[in-house]
């Protein structure tokens, strides 16, 4: 349905220039708007880019103006991200599925599914498993028997809900994900190869079998959750694995056993977290962080990517690097690094001079 | 069923303390035992909270007495982790579903099925495959053609086995877990942009375009192998990727074409093995380590978090860091690096005094 | 069917020598070879194990011969990589699927499958989706409404293409692979934790809530694509997440939003790309390289295993090392960390002397 500029510059509380009648049918980048499109240039790069943009509709950065002639109506806005937000949810269009039970899903007896629930081909709701009011289960997604999950959520194919897993409200569970695997917990009867290679560095004891700590935990987390597709959450040994609510995780992160995760954490694609580490609340992990077990992360720090985490880290610190240590530090080593050329020649130089002194043999 | 204090000591080899007929239903974390629960607290910082919990009863390890007056009754007992796997293998539940094939299931024709096994819906058993007495497939597995499995297997939603692929007795295959899809064999028809690169460090062929080897091989896990959720295990090209019995395998690790694995190793979270490499027994790789192509790791030798491994490791050496080194070469290296600074600092006051040197221009 | 040793050097374009009408059942491993098998021993190591093998025919690269007496008759040739793709292209075995709809396969109304179509049990075909001419979906592959498959595709167990994927010609999709999960694009309304900590080092604003932008876009794979189990290509904001034609990408691989990936490019296993990198033609990343967003890495680059890229790379260079850096330059950084410890010697004896001269206080 078309939209004209000035219910544009409504929804997104900006400001409309130019032809504010003048109408779009989608938002798109500049390079691939047709001339009935909005072209999206809230940086300036995109900006640049509408002068060959077949859009005559532009959306903007707050006080930016399109190149002369560029198009014949925009609309300017301040807080990009908070725009983009607006803006994609507008124009989100919903997974293809209709409330009911797909002839193909299989719902065992004494599972529960609130008002509205769709259940979509190949879907398996175990049995006791209970599905809050309005959740879509788009097709091939497994629910274990007791597990819970509040309204409103959205799984996507092949998502797995193991067993007693809880769910909160307003989950969107992507392709996958598997939350409630066993957690990895094995090791030797006694003290073994790995404790062996703390102490002393060396391997004195190996392997010689290995038992299974079963988990009798399950996986918790909180409303507003989203989970990324092939993204692991193991179930906790005794207690629940937790995860907080608002908490976004993003595809192939690994959750191990035990691990507690606060609310409002963003925890980036491939992140790795080991088992019974503690990540506060706000917590941002950046792409393919890993963090040791039993390691604690406190409120609102920031990890940069790639980084592996083996000490605690207190809150609002920001630390880089494997091993991870504040960011200030990591630069100044990083730095050193770069100059150590220049203490080699330095050392060279000072060595021959301190040769050729008299009184020197 | 409720267990007594005298039974759990006998259960566990341990010894009872207090009121050994007191009774208790589960065993949980001491934060979040009820009254009736049994608070596990085998390390000191939760015997510390012992006073906090609800629970009436606990368990501790050798040695050591809960809080005075936290608990009525407590079992203590040495080997920790051996106690774990006796108390969770009692307490685990096992998953919901009974022998019998779905009526959701498909068998193709020339499958065989064991006794007892259990078919669960929308899995899919491919002709000429073999699943083992008393396997449990819960739902959502697929078995390719001429596959084989051994007795006693669990396979969790979403596990994906390879056409031709043999699995021994007793395996646990996790969620989404894909074992036997196809190595990753590419390449320019000749020498390309990899070989130039190694060899003299630039590009100075371009790959134009690549061919594709096939697999031909399948892949062969041993008995009593555990594969964690959404972790890929690759096809061999001639002769089968191998995996030796009693290996257990975290979450989201890769393990490709050729590798072979040896007996009673622990793989953890987000490993990757390259094409070809061979890791012997009793073998230790923690989170996130990477391994290149044919690289040989020996027999119980241990490596740690987030290494990346490029040369040959020798049997039960410890090796750490990206690139990985013995563990006393890398702590070695690791504190130097903490000292550059003063290094700097001594070097340029070596070249102040220096140049004050008489005789010195 | 046997073969003849005369047939095996013309598909291979090599030379027969020995008796060349003697016939073989199927290649395999020296080491695993029957005495019906061809063993392929296309370099050093292998030839020598040709004197152990039960084969009677064997594959050499050219200008080798067998060990004196290991075998009646050998085939050598030029190119070995080449050779391995005619060879194990003729003894590949398709999957065992035939034309035709699974009874247990849901095709939603509005879905055009093209000629010669293979739809295996459980697989879900969305409304409008498209799929082209022979393609083969062996079991449980979920393709959302009004995605695009172009003809001859192969498509794993599990594996999902999103609603609105556009997918090309002869694709092979690995088992579990998500083709079109959201892109992972959160943040706070204004500047957050993330941008403080790039501006500052420090945590100055905190993330009291975060904002979700959708993704409109989808995800664009060329023609002759290959995509591995478990991998994740996420859909772009506004304009599609594109991948060229031609390119192969390993199983655990992660790509995100807004990503472009030229053509003809290997992305090796566990291999991330965050959000809106651009990676040219001909681009080899090596097992679990991570690239930053935004990077543009430039055509027919090579970046070595388990690197962190965070800034772009120019055409044809070799970077390698975390974080990535041209790699005559790591290698340079890496020998002068391994002489470290004769600076710090050479440091502390300059101290001395110079603390020994006369007229130093």
């Amino acid at each position: 349905m078309p939209m004209k500029t000035r219910e544009l510059a409504q929804l997104l509380d900006g400001q409309a220039h130019g032809d504010a009648d003048l109408t779009f049918e989608r938002p798109t980048h500049p390079d691939h708007a047709g001339a009935g499109d909005l072209a999206v240039a809230l940086d300036k790069t995109l900006l640049a880019r509408l002068s060959d943009s077949a859009a005559r509709i532009a959306l903007v950065g707050e006080g930016q103006t399109p190149p002369e002639g560029s198009v014949d109506a925009w609309v300017s806005v301040g807080r990009p991200r908070f725009t983009m937000h607006l803006l994609t949810r507008h124009y989100d269009i919903p997974p293809a599925i209709s409330p009911g039970v797909h002839p193909f899903a299989v719902v065992e007896d004494g599972a529960v599914l609130g008002e509205g629930v769709a259940i979509g081909p190949f879907c398996h709701i175990g049995r006791g498993a209970r599905i809050g009011d309005g959740c879509r289960l788009v097709s091939a997604v497994t629910i274990g028997a007791d597990a819970t999950v509040g309204p409103g959520g959205l799984f996507f194919p092949g998502a797995r809900v193991g067993e007693r897993v809880t769910i909160g409200a307003l989950a969107i569970i992507h392709s996958n994900a598997v939350i409630g695997a066993d957690g990895f917990s094995f090791g030797p009867p006694e003290q073994g190869a790995v404790e062996s290679a703390k102490a002393s560095g060396r391997v004195d004891v190996i392997n010689e079998y290995i038992v299974r700590v079963h988990s009798l935990g399950a996986v918790t987390l909180g409303d507003d959750v989203e989970i990324g597709a092939n993204t692991c959450i193991d179930r906790g040994t005794l207690d629940d694995t937790r995860i907080g609510s608002g908490t976004k995780v993003d595809d192939l992160v690994m959750i191990g056993h035990n691990v507690k995760v606060g609310r409002m954490c963003m925890l980036c694609a491939q992140v790795g977290i080991a088992g019974s580490a503690v990540i506060g609340d706000g917590v941002v992990l950046a792409g393919r962080v890993g963090v040791a077990d039993h390691i604690t992360i406190g409120d609102n720090a920031v990890i940069g990517a790639g980084s592996g985490v083996g000490n605690n880290v207190p809150s609002r610190e920001v630390w880089v690097g494997y091993p991870a240590m504040p960011k200030d530090k990591a630069a100044e080593q990083f730095m050193m690094t770069r100059r150590m050329k220049n203490l080699f020649k330095d050392v060279s130089e000072l060595k021959k001079r301190v040769r050729s002194l008299p009184g020197i043999s």
